[in-house]
């Protein structure tokens, strides 16, 4: 690829993305994971890896103003589209447009080809380690959810509780979807990075419930013994 | 305190703090740990303690309407009044005013009281460990600004250099705010728990860091060799 097609994506993905910073880093990121994940893969189509890398989330405003909308289809749909009216070959094109496509968990489409594969590994380890756990803290605020919520005897849960409708905590996605992850990595490469991810996840996900827990508890319990139903003194 | 007058005051924090969950989960926290360093002070008045740290953040709202206002000056005034408004004594309304002063960090308006140093300390635990760095993510994305930022060479900044105008990224925070934080507590229990806590917020700098870094420096330095000056092949 040279460097004038390059900026022609690149330009393409910072237009559908709007200013936000964070998501062009994602953006970033995911390319050069899905790079280093290509190291151990020859036979990977890089023009291609790039090109979906840099395309994979322009789906994302249309599934903001329509939640009903899956961003990884509308954005496939998007990427053929410009591809096409670029100059790309129809089977690059179509190609880059199924990666897209698959890069989302979904049982019904998973990624079928190696490129596909890849970008599905880079995106999902964006979501591990220490960058993952930042990334779903600054999820939570944009979408006004909290970090923790409290059981019924007023202590922080540790995020396998239910949580009331509307509510979905940080604990409670580390959960119920980031902590499954590992498992799920469908390139050898891409495995042995989220492993090396791992430990750092788990370690801001128990100090969170560690240093939130000790202050519900002990300050829950001297509060409890001190505030009084009787008349004020 | 009786339960009715807690109620009264709970109500009136989440009155001015609308429906921020993230900032009614932090006053809970800083009031939890008010009262656990204040096990350790015996002569601490836990009724001013109890009061002061609900109302400590009430001006936050006035500060964001108005940038060049102090949450802590605008909130003490208001608390004052509040007090005052519901028959609280002159002297209970002006201690918890002094308080909620001076719970920012300002070289020119210390905390004097024990019961401003308890908040201050409180106040400041909330942005140590894990939590604070959790918090530190949640403001980041309220207000836009990244995870990190770039050195002229495409590689991530480690937070200690400049950065552009109107960019502050949560590394630049950690290094020249909260990295410095843990040996400024006033009461000897804040600075025991604030030195429990600091190991788990060096953890998640560095891994931070120690990702992106190593995705920047692969991937770039691949991404680099691949996107030639020449025409496409």
């Amino acid at each position: 690829m040279n460097q004038k097609t390059f900026a022609l994506l690149e330009n393409c993905m910072r237009a559908c993305m709007g200013d936000s910073a964070h998501d062009a880093e994602h953006v970033r990121r995911v390319l050069y994971l899905a790079l280093t994940i290509a190291e151990t893969e020859p036979s990977a189509n890089r023009d291609v890896l790039i090109a979906a890398s840099l395309l994979h989330d322009i789906g994302r405003e249309e599934q903001f103003r329509n939640p009903g909308l899956c961003h990884a289809r509308a954005g496939a749909e998007k990427a053929y589209r410009f591809l096409l009216d670029h100059g790309f070959s129809e089977d690059f094109a179509a190609h880059v447009r199924d990666c897209v496509r698959t890069h989302r968990f979904r049982s019904d489409d998973p990624p079928a080809s190696l490129e596909a594969k890849i970008l599905f590994d880079a995106d999902k380890l964006d979501v591990t380690g220490a960058i993952g756990m930042a990334r779903t803290f600054f999820y939570a605020a944009q979408v006004g959810q909290p970090l923790y919520t409290l059981l019924p005897d007023g202590t922080v849960s540790d995020g396998t509780a239910e949580e009331p409708a509307g509510v979905h905590s940080v604990l409670r996605e580390y959960r119920v979807k980031l902590e499954g992850l590992y498992g799920r990595f469908l390139t050898r490469r891409g495995g042995e990075l989220a492993r090396q991810r791992q430990a750092a996840a788990v370690r801001i996900y128990r100090d969170i419930l560690a240093e939130a827990g000790a202050a519900y508890e002990t300050g829950g319990r001297i509060l409890r013994e001190y505030v009084t139903e009787g008349p004020q003194t």
